[in-house]
């Protein structure tokens, strides 16, 4: 994600994203609310309908204060967020924390949680900037690869704006916090890590022959890619 | 997560349920629901709070027809889902698409999205039950192998039942679905998969010697993936 050279905003602790436990979990440092929006890929968004929260997974991008997302104009979704409030979380799990009692078993995570109002994008150029900032924000390096929206494509996409301002953080890590009288538990106790990971791409079905996968494709590959043939 | 032995509830598609898009991806399928369910480690939950959308991650089990989440008695985000209809999304991201056309990038993934009324479980045994299902869904075979909670720590603890009946399954799988004017781009397109994987269990600091990492953990582990240097 590009960033943006405005001054930053710090997180905003009011009654709604203030934590009303595990206050020691809060990480009131802006760096932290971008690490964690900045490694995510998918977004859950809530939104009001028919008066019931609902929530949906949705891709996202960043630029500076804002985070951009974008849905068809016919998804009655989107429109719905117009309306109400939202509330977006990106969620990243670490671990899973193993504990000498079942009370204390736990996940290690770190998780962003914003909220306000999502404003529609109507400025040509922004409504361009934010559909760039979704795709490199999935895809790095993959806009100026490949061809850009459509004049009909971009009159069927809706993009929202959604300010950082009034945001919460709240990770865990570490060990296992059980209790002095279970310490003489013979119960293993520690983490399992957990990790998202890129296996090698899968060219589509249909590419054409001599094409081959780009550095800012296979540069995110976590396991060996195997040799082209 | 242990199955009822109750009839399985297909899903209704009503008006909030429905999809209003991509109709073609939606699952009709009860073990769909499931499948999605059981393979997830954490859930999004979407509240209302002071009339906006709230959205939290948090853990979850599964028994039968029913998903279970717990919390504090102290957090207002539960207590507050017990006035108005919850949802609850679970989501695998499964692959990056990347397409020869700047909208047509996807993501594959199978989410699971629930709506209901979240009901406060005060049946002590079903409390038991749920908090069971709980720990066993995030760290299996560890119910029995620690310590059960006291009653002190079932006071803190608020169980919550949510009915599966009303759910959507969206999933989208394969390769770039590109317009037929792109497919002579030279841009690369295929699918650059996503996993979630668990690495090498890290023991407690203050874990006593002697004690191994049981089978019910150790078995989790997927093979060794070399990290990103």
């Amino acid at each position: 994600m590009t960033e943006s050279a405005s001054a930053r905003t710090p997180l905003s602790p009011t009654s709604r994203s203030a934590l009303t436990r595990y206050r020691d979990r809060a990480a009131t440092d802006r760096a932290a609310l971008d690490a964690i929006l900045d490694a995510g890929l998918v977004c859950h968004l809530g939104v009001l309908l028919h008066g019931a929260p609902v929530v949906l997974p949705t891709t996202y991008g960043r630029d500076g204060d804002t985070l951009y997302l974008h849905g068809s104009t016919g998804a009655g979704n989107l429109r719905a967020a117009l309306a109400a409030g939202v509330s977006v979380a990106v969620t990243h799990l670490d671990g899973i924390v193993y504990a000498r009692s079942a009370m204390h078993f736990s996940m290690n995570y770190r998780s962003a949680v914003i909220h306000g109002r999502a404003v529609e994008v109507t400025d040509h150029e922004e409504r361009l900037h934010g559909l760039r900032a979704v795709v490199e924000h999935a895809a790095p390096g993959s806009w100026d690869h490949v061809r850009p929206p459509t004049k009909k494509e971009l009159a069927a996409t809706t993009v929202l704006a959604l300010d950082l301002t009034e945001a919460s953080v709240k990770t865990r890590s570490g060990h296992p916090s059980d209790d002095a009288e279970d310490m003489t538990s013979q119960a293993w106790a520690g983490v399992l890590p957990v990790r998202q990971i890129f296996d090698a791409p899968i060219p589509s079905h249909d590419l054409a022959p001599g094409i081959d996968i780009p550095a800012h494709v296979s540069s995110r590959v976590d396991a060996p890619v195997p040799a082209t043939p």
